[in-house]
């Protein structure tokens, strides 16, 4: 979730710009040529303590935020992930913020905006297919049938699709295999084009992608499969990010949806939470500004303040904060819009002048287990890790054909500090078990997946979905 | 395949286009009511004899007519589906006509286009997402899991996935039950936006999905799932048409893509036989002009020249064609463009000038066994037809719920008259085997799927996929 | 179902005999050789009318007839198929005949007896499991995993093991693939083993079974996967048949139960038919006689009285059996044991003095087409043959293979003489649906599968299994 | 492995036997009545240090020891399990003993014996199909698919069978779920018949069987579906032990092979140790000698003496087993039969004269946790146990469900005193990983699967089934 006050966007002339609708635009990649001699913008991430399980107002907060610094004179783009339709039909309702700090139109973003997500869900389940041809054709780069671990992917909550098995039917329906679904936010082909730098650089991490394995334990890639050249050109609009604008008129740009984040560091927080959980928030919010130190980044928290709060809880929550030596604002994005806003971007303008540089959590020159104990220790404040067999042989596995330098990306709930999503504040003691470890070689990371966190939701009872409409007039109803 | 020549076109003024990139536009739902009142425009069908695998260029004489009918001062708009991106990226290479006949930008028109397919494939499978739902969370409508008919779809060929078991894992992970995914293109969805006359109209028909049966072979429906809101929401673009245009920049409207012809009139006949196959398509072609007349249109055949090909050959379609009363001209589409056309353009306006009234070939309350049976003896020369004991119970319940009086579409192989892609030219005494019937409830028709024909396409052994490639610039190679 | 009439059981001294607990003994291999010179005895066969669904008495009368020839002086052995304990614990209860004319000790002959069918059961799997491992271990001799017809096979009446998905798991876990389960009864090693002529034969016979096919399309047998030899060391005692008695110490060879009859010759025919049933009871018995004839041998009408039948339906049937020209005898074999049956004894005594040979009612070289055809028409009566796709196939490769010498035994319901199991009487007209033919290499015969017949039962809502107890002291109740 | 010394063998007259061939009787249930007035017989548990993966000789010693008390003037009756196919047709060819110490007929014992194994698999099955039965008869007990434990079972090595999809196929086909085989000694049912005290103790255990749960996680039992009595019946006969002999005419009874030892006590130890494995093998044997101490028995060591050993091998383990305190005598039984085992039965016969008695290892009220983690660390040396989130599920589950008084069998391999079969010696400072607990409500105990252990063996590259082969003359080689 990321908010990046830049002198750029006002570099946009239309003819760099693509328009898909009336209110949406793509931003050609020339862009990037064109505008490389102006100067470097500053980057503010805003994240979040541990949210409640109905999120907790970062979208909110971000667009408040970039509409604040236009209040004090400060040029500013919001840059934010494209929501899933999946949470979207699912449990969440829209993503595009609330109240006064809203993108718009809301209706666009929350659904296919301008098809970036259908493409890498095209391009995944092409390399799928390709994947389950070769097999059928006679499997001549003798690929294994068991750690093929290229799986497919849609944009809907449907836990039905988690473990699935395909290629039955006859002798001209494929060869049968254990397979399964992810949601397509968690695709490495996602990963891959929000990491991309260039069309070249695309072409290139597509082609490192690694399907699976053959039998001698050789790496097999998109590239042997001849299968990224087309996965690139599906890709081809994809790549270019998308320009939408907040209800007062900040520029907002909207690309890609890695599933969790990559990177850990925090620079705003927010709170709003009950009495009973002042306690527990306490630890949590002091432990996040802690993360966000390990990192060689400044934390401002922030207080989004609703209505319904009592004060005693705001103060409490600056008092720890103060404590913690972070600057403190409180906020009120949703009501009061950019306005509301302006006391936190004061706070973020002064803490982005103070020195500092990202680092690190661990030694990059450091094995995978390692890094994943760094983290879990250090970030996470768990007392050890334990791996399942399959992922000790997983790490084992990757060290050997050479994946032990990339990053490691943990995959574990966000509704804990830990990887137990009934583990409020910060708790310790706690071992964090891996269960598997997926390698996205083209991606260029490691993610070992940690407790029962799912890479595919399913719907509830009572979906969002069931209360989305298409009036006759065309209006969808719905999607707050 | 469909040529609309009409006066409308010029009508569609800018403020009723959306712009999408520089070369598409999204036609407004709201022009259908500012252009209520202009003259209907003559509706020529452009269809063929039976192909060969390759295809046989109904969109290049589809488009090349289309532009010739500007060479005789009459205006035109050419209306064609749009291509599915599993045979694209499968067996066919791009669908934009060939030469100079083709729809531009030919990328953007292969590929996604502006999203529509993938609005399809997502309102489809949220609604199989809620399903599975349904069951996982306690099934309180008794839905029978046998006869549970709605699959999932992908716009990839993909065979591995035409049967699965889905649902496995643990108790999260929803119900275990074997399903199967078929094509985009098939998806009732798409027929369902194909047929829709109005928002309102495409709301009710999503309403009226069929996707299984309770224990007690009561009907359930897309509405009591709650589900045909948050699908006609998702489909709130695509059911706007896309305009693009031709080389000579004839205006091009393109709309969906359902598998397989609605109906089976045909209006013109093309033509680009071996010499030794002469005899097989002339019977195919005599037969093709009668099924014409059956439906009570005038037909003309154009024999769509190529230079490889042999004069006596076109001699002898002519000679045909005139033994059996149609009008035939040449065309040379793909080397001349429009101007290459012109003689069949103006045997095209003789003949839709002809009085004439578009008919079913079968007694509309006729039931669903006649009306299969009179579409199979009358228009594809059957002398049976053979239903498995599935397809016969079928019919039956869907006669009991009330499905008796929807139309028939026979969903079999294109590649021959009959079911049975090895027999050509216009063969009689077969039975056609009629394995499963489908009731499309919302579409509003059945279609008997005969033969071993699939609703899921698989890949070959170099698929066109292998060649498709995007350039470090950007530019897509590989799609003919 | 078979009665013998023979002078050889006395000749089974003690020293040719096993003892399997004090009331079952198996024959030594030996007797076939130290008996060789002894004179044929005449082989009576006893079938039936079609059934109602709880049968209709056929163990009853043979073993009521066995011991009628005692009452006439002559000496009798009964041959009756073991039961087999899927369809005794399911729908029929125990099936050693009834009242005075049973076999004993009912318990054992219905329950294990000295357990061939296990034998059967480990046989048949450990080959299935090889065929298996066959694949996991790298599958050396190219087995195509698609015509892998070799199922697996339990004697249980279990339906949810008719289609099941194998192999899946992990890397260790065996290859996935779909098959299913037969009962035991039904497998191709029960008709090795009836039809085996001596350890030698039964050890060949193995090794000829063809458990599939390479890509090559090469048949692939139990002795290229090094099973037969094992599999015919597990069948060493299986071989030996056993013997037991009647109530009246008629001698009673029980040995193996094929699934389904194999030959269509009648001697003598029941009915029990109510009142209603009379006419279509009538051409059934009609047909039955002519098909007995059409096999060369002299038939006899058995009417197995039951107190509750009315005298009008006696005179019926016998009328009808008389217009046909054959021998019909009133019995009671349940009600007065051998002395109620020696009327039906003496006419079969006469009739087995008639001249008579078997024949085929086919050619022995025809196809195996017009095998299928000729028994359909000729004796059940059809108006023609329907193949589905896969059967016209499986025939096409079994001609190839070279396997269109060998017999045909259609499997079909016995409920009717049709495939369909609700035509009563001798229905005309109708087509027989052939869905899958399968070869017995090993045994030496094609079996067509018609209709909707299974060849893994199902257990009912009130299985017999429910009412079957073992009491403190060891007796078994419930199976009546 | 049990070696029963005892005065009653010879009190097993010919009355109280029900001969099954020439060669092997039942012993009727009778002879537990008649008999129950003889003095008590010692008991002597021969166990073996951490074999190698051949065995390591332990029913030759057994037979062996058995024929020695014979010379020494004592009646001893050994008493041993049967083999299971699975294996005997797997790796390791018969179970029969070897040399001068075997128990014949070998064929036999090592294949079917009287069946009892097959009744327990068609007990086993029937109540699986019964299972399966009520769920597809509309599930009126309402239990959930989830949790459904109780699978099916062959006495195959079968690895394909270890994790299968069953109820596939179309409406009369069951219901899909996930299920699995395990091989027959592993069934509980065995462990039942191994257990049960008398016939109606044998029909209370089978009722208590839990299948599944509800899904307001109530346990459904075998009684509750009817199946208990069946299942009763169908052990009728196998609930009977048999009686065989030795080489030298030594009773040998042989009854089950339950799956894995029950109880962990030891009074016999076994080594034919490589020079490199001394070390190893002397931390083995000292652990296993305080592991027998620890169950209140007094431990005897047997050098189970091969010509081709070195004496100095012999010397150090002698060395070792003085160090611990115990008796320790060579033996050759498979080169001497009876009379090289003397010297060993001599120190049997005095070790048995000691005074001692039989402990559990833990407190039999501790908790299932606590008994686990005793075993784990105070038996095998573990530095703890870790539970996977499922086999914490189930141990919270079996508490509650009133099953945490049962006593618990751990399952995991026996090529290492630890879970990992690679750990030589008595290892320690390792952890038991549990990665699924199975309760055997009717059998009595629970028993958690540690490690990666298969309750489903499967086949190896070259099973010992290739070399079985049955010769025309009835003789089976390659057994053993």
């Amino acid at each position: 979730m990321a908010g990046a006050a830049s002198r750029r966007s006002r570099d946009l002339t239309p003819d760099l710009l693509e328009y898909h609708g009336e209110h949406v635009a793509k931003v050609k990649l020339e862009a990037l040529e064109r505008l490389a001699d102006r100067p470097l913008a500053k980057y503010v991430v805003v994240s979040a303590v541990t949210p409640t399980p109905l999120g907790e107002g970062k979208t909110t907060v971000t667009v408040g935020l970039g509409q604040a610094f236009q209040h004090l004179g400060r040029t500013a783009t919001v840059a934010i992930r494209q929501p899933s339709m999946g949470p979207t039909l699912g449990i969440k309702g829209g993503a595009a913020g609330g109240g006064y700090s809203q993108v718009v139109p809301m209706e666009l973003f929350n659904m296919h905006l301008t098809g970036d997500f259908h493409a890498v869900t095209e391009a995944h389940n092409l390399l799928a297919a390709i994947v389950d041809n070769h097999l059928f054709q006679g499997n001549a780069l003798g690929l294994d049938i068991h750690p093929l671990a290229w799986r497919r992917v849609l944009d809907v909550n449907d836990r039905a699709l988690r473990n699935v098995v395909i290629g039955l039917g006859g002798a001209e329906d494929g060869v049968p295999r254990q397979s399964g679904f992810d949601i397509t936010a968690a695709s490495e082909v996602m990963a891959v084009l929000s990491l991309a730098t260039s069309v070249a650089d695309l072409r290139a991490r597509l082609a490192r992608i690694v399907v699976g394995y053959t039998k001698g334990r050789e790496p097999v890639t998109a590239e042997q499969l001849h299968a990224a050249g087309a996965m690139a050109a599906i890709l081809a609009e994809a790549v270019k990010p998308n320009l939408l604008q907040t209800l007062e008129h900040t520029p907002v740009l909207v690309h890609m949806g890695p599933f969790g984040n990559i990177g850990t560091g925090n620079s705003s927080v927010l709170a709003a939470e009950n009495p009973e959980d002042v306690l527990a928030g306490s630890s949590n919010l002091r432990k996040q500004i802690e993360n966000v130190r390990i990192h060689g980044v400044t934390p401002v928290v922030a207080v989004n303040v609703f209505p319904s709060d009592h004060p005693s809880e705001w103060q409490a929550i600056e008092e720890v904060a103060r404590q913690a030596g972070a600057r403190v604002a409180r906020c009120r994005p949703a009501s009061e819009g950019g306005n509301g806003v302006v006391e936190l971007a004061e706070a973020v303008a002064e803490a982005a002048e103070e020195p500092g540089e990202f680092r690190f959590a661990y030694a990059e020159d450091a094995t995978l287990r390692e890094k994943i104990e760094t983290i879990a220790t250090r970030v996470y404040g768990a007392a050890g890790v334990d791996y399942s067999p399959l992922a000790a042989r997983q790490l084992e596995d990757y060290e050997r054909d050479g994946f032990g330098r990339l990053a490691v990306c943990i995959a574990k709930t966000h509704l804990s500090l830990s990887s137990d999503p009934s583990l409020k504040g910060a708790p310790t003691g706690w071992r964090m078990p891996v269960r598997e470890v997926r390698a996205s070689a083209g991606a260029g990371y490691v993610y070992p997946i940690c407790g029962e966190m799912q890479t595919m939701p399913g719907l509830g009872r009572h979906p969002a979905t069931f209360d989305v409409d298409l009036l006759d007039d065309g209006t969808i109803v719905g999607l707050s």
